[in-house]
C-alpha cells in the first residue's frame, strides 16, 4: 500500500462522515475525557486492514495509543479481541464508524479471497483480482486480496496491457494489435490477449503474446487451450468464477484465475468496537 | 445527489483507473475512430446510477452522445438494453470499467433495498440505510437506497443526533445526555436515543426524545417497547436485520428499520457494455 | 470546530498572504534569530479564537512555544496581555497578520453576540446565528457565536429543513411542502416553516411542523403568533434584528431569535501583537 | 480579479453551504421547474460583485440566464432592481444565500471605501486598503476597494516590501534593513519603511527609501513629516483612520492613506433576492 | 498524454505565474480589446507540444481561436510560423510565457531525442527515456520523447520492475530477487535486471529474466553480453550515453538504449510569440 | 523558499514517480531492513537543494537520519561525499530518483548562474533570472539562482510591472502605459519598461519610469542607452545572453543582466546515491 494514498483515503472518509462536526459527541462527551476500547470479531474471518483501522484514529489524534493482538492475514475467531485502543473518548467515538467501515470491507475481501485460494489448493493456479474494485479504494482492496492469499492483476490501465475483443477489432486483428502494443507501450510490460475461442488462442500464440486470457470458456475448451498453449504463454481463466467453477478451472492447468467477485461482491465481516 | 460532489468522485475514480494513460487503447485504437456501445443487463435488477454511468464518459469527452431506455428505479430484465452510447471509440473503451463499477454497485444496493422494502410491505415501516457505507461513495450509495424504495438516515455525524450507550455513559445518563444535546446542538435536529432495554426506553421517554432506536432487541421486547412508546416518539429498529427479521420487526409496529447490509454487503449486479 | 477543516482554512489563509515568500522578513531577519511576542487587547471585548491564533504559528513552525493568559469566552480589558509566544522571529513576523485577522474577526463576532445575549437576558429567548456568514469561514464564525453565548442554527442546507415562501409556492402550499419534507428528508431533522402572517402560522400548526419562524413580523403580531402556537412548536423570530428589536421580540415569548448581523456585520476588535 | 481564483472561492463557498445537498429544496421543488428572480437593493449603496453573484448560479448550472441593470461602481438606491435571473427554480433557491453573502460583503466594502474617498476629496490623497482582509477572500475584497474608488496596497507578503519596527530592530537599524532589502529582493519592488517619529523619517530618507509610512502619527507631526520628505518619497499615513482623521490627514499633503476598516469592519449591505 | 493530468499541470503553471493577477496587462490593456498573435520558430527544431500550448490559452478563455500550420513531430525551420491565435488581447499576453515555457521545453526534448534516434539509425536499437524527468512534468516529457522518435521506459515505480544492485543485495542475490518479484508483482510486468558484469548477466539469464540492462559497460563487454544473451532476453544499454557512445552501443546489437539526458539536460528551443 | 509550497512540490513529485507503489522494492526489500547511503558528486559543481533532497526522504519517512558535509552555495568536487543518510532501506530506494532529479536540476542552475556571475565579475552588473522557468518549480529554480550568486527578477505577473511592446501599443504609447500602471497598480511596485531603441529609452525616461530594460540591443547601442539614462533609472540588459555577450553587456555599465538560459537550459549535474 502506498502510504500517502491511504492517508488521503482516510482523510476523505473522515471528512465525509464528520461533516462540520460530530454533534452528538460534542454535546455529550467532555473533550478532556479519556477512554479505552476493544475491537472484537463478531464472526470468524481473515483479518485485513488493522493498520488502516488504527490510522483513522491517529489521523484524528496522534496521541491515541493501542496494542495489537492480531495482524493482517491471521484467521480470527468469533469473540476474539483484535486490538485495544486508548485515547480521548471523543476521538474514539468519532472515528469508530469510518475505521470499522474500512476494516470490515477489507477483511471481507481477504476472507472471500481465502475461500477461493482454498478452493484451488493442490493446483498451480493463483487467484487474481480484477479492476472491478470500489472506486477510490483500489489500493486497499488489492492489498486485501494479497492478505487473503491472492495475487494482484494490473492495478489500472497504465500498468498492464490487456488486449480485448474491441481492441482487436479496432487494430484489425490479433497480430496487428500485438504489433501496435509492442511499438507503443514500454518494453517492461508483458502483452496479454483475451481469447474467446481456440482460434483466438492460436492467433495469440502466433503473435507471440506472453499471456493468454481464456474468457468465459467452458472447462472442456479450457483444457484444450491449456494443452495448445503449453509453455508458450501464461494462461489466465476469467469469467463468472464461482468457487466451484474456479476449482474446476484450476484443475485444467491454467496458471491464473481472475475473480471479479473478490472485490465487487464480498460481504463485509462483522466487527464491533466497544468502549470499556 | 450533490452534483459537484459526484463529479469529484468520478474524476478520482478515473484518475485511479487510468493512471498515466490507457496504454492498450492508446496502442490499438485510432484516436479519431468513432464507436457505439450498448449497455446490457446480464441479470434482472433495479437500475440505479445511469446518470453517473453517463457522466463518466462525459467527463472524459463531452461530445459523447447517448440514448436512454431505462431510468433509475425501473426493474430491468436479463438481456435488456439499458442505454446506448456513441462517441470516440477510445473514450468508450477507457471509461467502461469505472462506469460499470459505479452503476453495478449502485444497482446492487437498489436491488437489495427493494427486497427489504417488499419484505415489510403491508406495514408502516420504512427501510432505512445507515452510515455503514463505502468510504468516499456515501452520496451515491444513499441515493441508491432511495432508488430502491428505502429512506435515508442521517448522512453523517453533523446532521443528526444519535445518542448511543457510550454517549449516555459519558454524559451521566440518558436525561443528562438529552439535556446536553438540547443545549449544544441546533434546534433543527431531532434527538434520537439508542435503547437496549425497556428501562432505557422509559428513560428516553422521560427525557422527551423524539426518536427511540431499539437496538438488537428480540421481537417480543420490541413489541413491548412499541406499545410503551405509543405516539410519543418515532421508533427505529436496528441490528442484524435479515430479510426475515426485518419482516417480523415491521409487524411490531416500528416506524423505521435500519439495515447496514444495504450498503456494506450488497453484491454488485451484472451489467455489460458491448461495443457494436 | 472540526479540526481538519480549521487546519485547511489556516493553510489557505497563509498561502494567500505569504504568496511565494515574505520578502521583507527574508531580507531583514536572520532565519536563526529567536523572538518573543505579546498579544495585547487594544480595547475591551469577548475573546474568541485564541487556539486558531496559535495554530497559525504552529502551522508555520511546530516549535513555536506559548503561554496563554485568557481563553475563549472571557471578557478581556483594554491593555491586557492575552498570551505570549516564543519562537523563530521570522515565523512570528510572517504569521502575525493572518493570526490577527482570524482572531480579531472571531472576537468581534463573540462580542456582538454577547451584546445580543445581554439584550434578551431575563427572557427564555436564545440568540441564534444564520447562514449569513463569510464564505469559507462558517465553522469559525458559528463557533464564535457560541463563545459569545449564542446558539447555532443549522450549519448549511443539508442539515436542517427550513421551508420558505418559495418552497411553499413550489410545493403547492404549506401542508404539501411539509408532507414532501417528511417523505424526502431524514427523520432525524425537524421541520421548520417560515411564516409571514398569522394565517401562515395556522397552516403550519395544522401541518404539524416542529418549528415556526416568524419572519419580519411586528411585535404585536409576534405576540399573537406566540399565543397561537403555545407549546405546539418552537418559535423563532427573524428579520432585521437590532439590539432593541431583539429585546422586544424576546419579551413576546419566542424561543429563538436569529440575527444575521452577528456574522455579516460584526466589526473586528482591535488586537495587537508586539515583538519584545 | 483572477478568474481561476474566484472560481475556487465560489466552489468552496457552495460546498460549505450545500454540504451533501439542499434537502428542503430537494423535497419541495420539482427538479424540472423553472423560475425567475429579481435582485433588489434594500438600502442605498455602491454595488460591487454582481459578476461574482452571477457566477455562483452559473457554477451550479451553466444554463441560468440573466439580465443586468446595474454594474459594479454604480450607486444603487433602495428598491432598485439590480438584475434578474431565470433558470431552474431549484438552482435559484440553492445558490441564493452564497451569492448574496458574497455581493453584500463586497458592496459593503465598496460603500465604505466610497465614504472615505469622499472624505478626502479635494486633496491628492488616495485611499488604500491593507492586508486586514477576510482570510480566503482577499482577491474579492481588494477588488471591491477599487470599485469604491480606493487603491490597493500590496496584495501580500511577497509582492511588496514594508519594513516595520521589528524588521528594523532585527536588521540593526533602518539603513541596514534597507541595504538588506535591496540585496535580497527583486529590483522591481519599491522599499517602504514604517516610521513612528520624525527621527525615523530622517533615517528613512537617509537610506533612500521610496515610500515612507507615517504610523499612528498625530496630525501636527504628520505635517512636519510631509514637509521634511518633500518629493523624496511617497508618503503613506496609517493607523486608526476614522473618516474624520482621514480627512485631516489628507490635508497634510500625504499621498496615501491606508484604512484597515475598509475590509475588516465594513458592514454588509442589505440586498434581497425574490423569486417571482 | 492523459488529458486530465495535463489540464492540472496547465492550471498549476498558470497559477504559479499569474499569482493574484497580471498587473501590467490589467493596467495597460482594455479587457474588451481583441488581438492576434503568430508563433514563430527562432531556430530549427522538432515541434512538440503545440496542443499544450493552445490549451494554456483555452484554459484562460475558451473563446480563443487558432489555426495550426505545424504539428508535433514535424521539423520546423527558423522563421516559420507554427500557428496563429486570435482572442482577447489580455489573454494572449497573460498566457504567453507559460505556453512558451511548456512548448519550448517539450520541443527541446523532441529535438534532442531526434538527434539520438538519428545517431543509431541503421541499427535495431530503440532510444528510450528514463525516470530522470522534471518533477511534475513527466507525462509531457515522456510524450515529447515519443514525438522525437524515441520510446518510453516505465513511467514510474509502479508500472515496471527494474531490479538494481541494491535490490539484489537486499534480496540475497539475483535469483532470489527474481523469485521475489515473480511472487509479489502482477504477472503483467516483465522483469528487468541491471547487470554490471558478465557474471551478472549470466546470473540474470539463469533466473529467466525477460530484460537485461547493461549498466555502464564498455563497448567491448557490451558486445560479449549481447552475444551471451542472444534471444533469451531483451538487452538495454544504459549509462552516460553521449551521442557517440549511443551510436557505438547500438552497433553491438542491443535492443534498447536509455538516455537520461533526453529529459534532464535538453536545452529549450527558441520560439517567440508576436502580437500583430 | 516558501516551505509549504516546497512540501507540495515534493509530494506531487513522489506521487508522480511512485504511482500506486514501488513494486520492485516491495518485492525485494524487507520493510524492516535498515540501510545507509552516501550522496556523491560525479563532477564538480555548485551545490543547491540539499535540503530539498533530504525533505524528499523525510516526506516518505520522518525517521530518516542524515549528516550533511556540504551546503548550498559550496563548490563541490568530483568524488566528494555531499551527505549521508540512514533509515529504512526501502525508503532510501524509493525516494532516490525524485530526490536526485530535484537536486541535480537545482545544482545545474546554480552552477550555470555561477558561470555568468564570474563572467561579469569586476563590473557592477547583477545576473538576474527570468520567468522562463520550469512550470511548477519556479520557487526552487529562483532559489537556485540566488545560490549561484544571481538575483531574482519578479516572481510572476502579479509582483512586478514590466511594460512590453504589446502593452505599450495597447495603451497608446509609453507615456500612456506608465500613467495607466501608476493608476492601476500598487504603489509598492516600481515600473519597468522594455525598450528596443534609443527613442524608446527617451520616451521611458520622459515618463519617469524607475527601470529600463534594453531588449536585444547590440553593445554599442547599449552603451549609448546607459549614458542617456545615467542615474535616472536602473538599467537591465536582456536578450540571448551568452556568457560572452553578458560579459560585454556588463562592461557597458548596465545594472542588471537577465538570462533566460539560467533556468530553461541549464543541464543537470551528475550526482549519485550509493547504498552502502
Amino acid at each position: 500500500m502506498d502510504g500517502m494514498n491511504v492517508s488521503d483515503i482516510i482523510k476523505a472518509a473522515l471528512a465525509e462522515d464528520i461533516g462540520h462536526g460530530d454533534v452528538t459527541t460534542g454535546a455529550c462527551v467532555d473533550p478532556d475525557a479519556e477512554g479505552t476500547a476493544v475491537v472484537i470479531a463478531k464472526e470468524g474471518f481473515i483479518l485485513a486492514g488493522y493498520e488502516v483501522f488504527l490510522e483513522v484514529f491517529l489521523t484524528l489524534d496522534p496521541s491515541v495509543d493501542f496494542s495489537v493482538n492480531r495482524v493482517d492475514g491471521e484467521r480470527v475467531k468469533k469473540g476474539e479481541v483484535i486490538m485495544e485502543l486508548a485515547g480521548p473518548l471523543a476521538t474514539l467515538l468519532t472515528g469508530e464508524r469510518v475505521a470499522l467501515n474500512l476494516m470490515q470491507r477489507m477483511s471481507g475481501i481477504a476472507t472471500l479471497t481465502d475461500k477461493y485460494v482454498r478452493a484451488v489448493s493442490g493446483t498451480n493456479a493463483r487467484i487474481l483480482d480484477t479492476r472491478k474494485t470500489t472506486p477510490g479504494l483500489r489500493v486497499l482492496e488489492k492489498y486485501a486480496v494479497t492478505v487473503g492469499g491472492g495475487y494482484n492483476h494490473r492495478f489500472g490501465l497504465s500498468d498492464g496491457i490487456l488486449i480485448k475483443d474491441n481492441h482487436i477489432a479496432a487494430a484489425g486483428g490479433i497480430a496487428a494489435a500485438v504489433i501496435a502494443a509492442r511499438e507503443y507501450t514500454p518494453h517492461t510490460l508483458r502483452i496479454e490477449v483475451e481469447c474467446e475461442t481456440l482460434d483466438d488462442v492460436k492467433a495469440a500464440l502466433g503473435a507471440g503474446v506472453e499471456i493468454i486470457m481464456l474468457d468465459n470458456m467452458d472447462v472442456a475448451t479450457m483444457k484444450k487451450a491449456v494443452k495448445l498453449i503449453g509453455d508458450s504463454a501464461l494462461v489466465e481463466a476469467s469469467g463468472n468464477m464461482t468457487l466451484k467453477h474456479a476449482a474446476e478451472a484450476a484443475k485444467t492447468g491454467v496458471d491464473l484465475i481472475s475473480v471479479g467477485a473478490l472485490t465487487h461482491s464480498a460481504p463485509a465481516v462483522d466487527i464491533s468496537m466497544k468502549i470499556m
